[in-house]
């Protein structure tokens, strides 16, 4: 049998959009002869769809899809994932299906049974899980079809579900198994994710073939990388990472192929790339085209510059160089540098008169009082302020520059450098911005040379420099992935060999400072564990603060 | 046999003051003769503890605590809501438990098993549900034991789960029925948990004794009202709302009872103790004492001015008036008014000046614009900035003032007056806002009422009113409450008599500013439905849009 993959980015909400996509791949899969087109987990809707489907009207509209698309099985049949009506009263309205379409009917609905409710996910929210489980019939071939996290709980450790679809489904002696995924991008994810579609194989002795969501959706990217594994556990066909792509292979060809073509990327590419396409879809799903930012003259406002020319090109990047009495000279020079090699962009403002002026209306009830963090905030929110002027007068998106280091332990201003509709490098630790700036560099100098290796100072003070507040960031980064990623006690850091005192330190700085994660702009995901939806702290907790 | 309810006021993580409460409650119950004190839901770690269930040194924190418990129990029985470990490799880690502590012993542990996860609710992503259930016994009686949500599905059109506990739990024949629960507030949620423990106490023939957590936890309030329900339904025993209490009963007294002495309080009573007990243990939890707000001389930062000091004393209140070029003079004459009614604190600023400077600053770069959203945006933000100056000094907590109403549609400046680090009134519409301060002024003008007669304006450009850009209130709110708290489509909402251009118009308001409800602070949650974790919604998505 001849089965299209449509790996393809839809939009969340945007029904005609979708439906359009979809139709047109279709065409292409007829076009090539093939018998069975494949999209992605709730590609009706697209993923997430989030407490939109507590709205019945979006559910009608999703339906309504459902049915002009069984218009589009008569010479193809389509796998489809949307949310369906659960007809029983008892349990959740809605299941989170892959829907068979041929012949113009449905022919088989196959619900999803795990439902992932952890990290960035919320499933069990909406859905209810699948009870029962039956193959799909085409063309004299069993197929086991099943919804993205139905085949994660094989070969755990520590499996998180009682149950795994497949051992079911497996009694009905399927030829193939197909995985319907929404599967969002971590910059791991897609080694996990072939090692799990391998488990699956390998348990089972059938081929996969496993069709991602591609695109971004605010803050989660999924990046494709959709695939057909043969009984081998060897890649048959790997689509391509971060692009829509539709695919047509040859089951007769697949059964016995030891074809093995995996497609690898290292960290740094996969960060790259993921960043570039959630600020492009975050940016054309909301119907803007220009960025603004803030250029301190460090390294991480000209990596955020660096991402915005690249998803947007470079006349569409404005950047605003604000120096006040405690910047260098370096800053401006150095961002001078920057938007020359970018070709973006910019204006030289001073914040110093604004900054006297501030002074001087606050002098009466300041007099008794010395310079502390005040001063130093309102210097970081007049530039937040003038950058949002730009943003209201001619329509830019303003990004924030923050990194994730500096969010975990709220080293940045509410309300001033934390400012902006999308946190571009906010799941990436200090460190890592270093080594993604070195590898942008790694053919020319891009990123000029003196930011990424002068010491990093926010300069809201004379000779600032973030290592008389922080520790060095290797440490600090360091002890903040063994936090966060890993959820290590302290005592576990410190039996690492890390101090104690620091350790304590950094840990009550995470805790205390969520009141600025919680108020800070959606964060790109592209760790395991990002700040923003995927990690849900109390405000008040007294714990490790 | 005696049996003491504990309503308490715990803190998340706060496992040594946690601990302490419940010790000298357990004196106090003991000094009364009681046989068995009932604590609520989670009470070791206080609910809800959201992601910290996931470090296992929070659980080893909560064990320890468990442990230390025992030793109280020679002389009482101590039946306490913890997490405790699922013992089983397969599915989640925790369970949601009641644990029965006799005799220096765990005797029993009772897990959850209906998870509620929705609105405000996550629990399936922490716990394992009960795959079985036991009930407790205790001096020759047999205790059905239940948490929370365990008897929510009794008697409902639409049951959101497979499954009623208490129909299992009743093939063991017990005498009573206990429930542990932290059931957030709001003004509709007492009148509605009556009901539930009277449609279990029907169904199953048993009375209840039902113990809630008091006290707030970031945006969610627990309003106590810990109750006893005799088998005719009705309420023998009813503990006070929003304030710790203990009481013991005696079930042999309460077997055949009709004491029926259930409390009444109206909505705006509600909504009123409500969040002044939110405001208060923000503060008290977060270990902060002074709040500082930005008066306009309108009814919502009136309103908040008037929580603030009740919550805080109004010595620790202090009020900006920050009158622009804009600025009416009522608006400080009123604003003086308030200070003087209140006895808070109050400074006038005038922010003209600034708001030149800017304006000179930027008129190289704006010249040939009209005025318009960024001019108005400046004067919100020079003031957010003045608020937050004076909160870096003195140590202020800032109060965001703006109302469920504006909060809906986005009437508010991000970075300006939709500052602070908790929304006070963003879960009461305007339209309550007025009922409101109607009710805080029925026995004498504590608000002025110029404050509430006069028509709502900005004051951000001359002449400017609400209603020049807004639907007047009653009818927004009307949309508002169909859309948010309802759920319904564009056009039911339209055949309800409203206009259909206005619809539209207010939907795609809605969805067009999620991004800034994204960035505001945690909204103190009255309503069934409030802006923050119990709503979640994509930025990016094209619907209603």
């Amino acid at each position: 049998m001849k089965i299209t993959m449509a790996q393809l980015n839809y939009h969340v909400g945007n029904f005609e959009g979708n439906y359009e996509k979809m139709v047109d791949a279709i065409q292409r899969a007829v076009a090539q002869k093939s018998q069975l087109i494949v999209f992605s987990e709730l590609a009706v809707t697209a993923y997430p769809p989030r407490d939109f489907l507590e709205f019945d009207d979006f559910i009608e509209k999703s339906d309504d899809i459902l049915e002009r698309l069984k218009s589009h099985s008569q010479d193809i049949a389509i796998l489809v994932g949307a949310p369906t009506r659960n007809p029983v009263i008892e349990g959740k309205d809605l299941y989170n299906s892959a829907v068979l379409l041929a012949d113009g009917q449905i022919k088989s609905l196959h619900h999803k049974a795990l439902l992932p409710t952890y990290d960035v996910f919320d499933e069990y929210r909406y859905f209810e899980p699948a009870h029962s489980f039956a193959v799909a019939e085409l063309h004299g071939m069993k197929i086991a079809v099943t919804v993205c996290e139905d085949i994660w709980n094989v070969g755990n450790e520590n499996p998180m579900y009682t149950i795994c679809p497949m051992d079911v489904l497996m009694e009905q002696r399927p030829d193939i198994a197909i995985n319907l995924s929404a599967s969002p991008f971590h910059w791991e994810a897609a080694l996990i994710r072939k090692g799990v579609v391998r488990a699956n194989v390998e348990r089972y002795g059938i081929p996969m073939i496993y069709v991602n969501h591609v695109g971004a959706q605010t803050e989660l990217i999924f990046d494709g990388g959709s695939l057909v594994m043969g009984t081998a556990g060897n890649v048959y066909r790997e689509l391509p990472y971060f692009v829509e792509s539709i695919e047509t292979i040859d089951t007769d060809d697949l059964m016995d192929s030891d074809r093995d073509e995996p497609i690898t990327m290292e960290k740094n590419q996969l960060i790259h790339d993921a960043v570039i396409l959630g600020l492009r879809d975050y940016f054309q799903k909301l119907g803007f085209s220009k960025a603004i930012l803030g250029l301190s003259g460090g390294i991480d406002s000209a990596l955020t510059a660096y991402f915005a020319a690249q998803a947007l090109g470079p006349d569409h990047v404005k950047v605003l160089m604000m120096p006040s009495p405690f910047s260098s000279g370096h800053s401006v020079s150095d961002s001078e540098k920057l938007v020359a090699n970018l070709g973006i962009r910019s204006e030289l403002i001073s914040i110093t008169s604004l900054y006297e002026e501030y002074l001087q209306v606050l002098d009466p009830y300041f007099s008794g009082y010395d310079h502390d963090v005040t001063e130093e905030n309102l210097q970081a929110r007049i530039r937040g302020m003038l950058l949002m002027a730009f943003s209201n007068k001619e329509g830019y998106i303003l990004l924030n520059t923050t990194n994730k280091s500096e969010m975990a332990v709220g080293y940045g201003t509410l309300y001033g450098d934390l400012c902006g509709g999308m946190s571009v490098i906010g799941d990436i630790y200090k460190t890592e911005v270093f080594d993604l700036c070195r590898w942008i560099n790694r053919d020319s100098e891009i990123i000029p040379d003196h930011i990424i290796t002068k010491p990093p100072s926010a300069e809201l003070k004379p000779d600032q420099k973030d290592s008389d507040s922080l520790p060095a960031y290797d440490i600090l980064d360091r002890v903040l992935i063994e936090y966060i990623e890993n959820r290590r006690s302290p005592q576990d850091i410190i039996d690492m060999g890390l101090d104690a005192q620091l350790v304590q330190r950094v840990m009550r700085m995470v805790n205390i400072n969520e009141f600025k994660r919680y108020q800070t702009a959606p964060v790109l995901r592209v760790s395991r564990k990002a700040f923003g939806m995927g990690r849900r702290m109390p405000i008040v907790a007294k714990y490790l603060s």
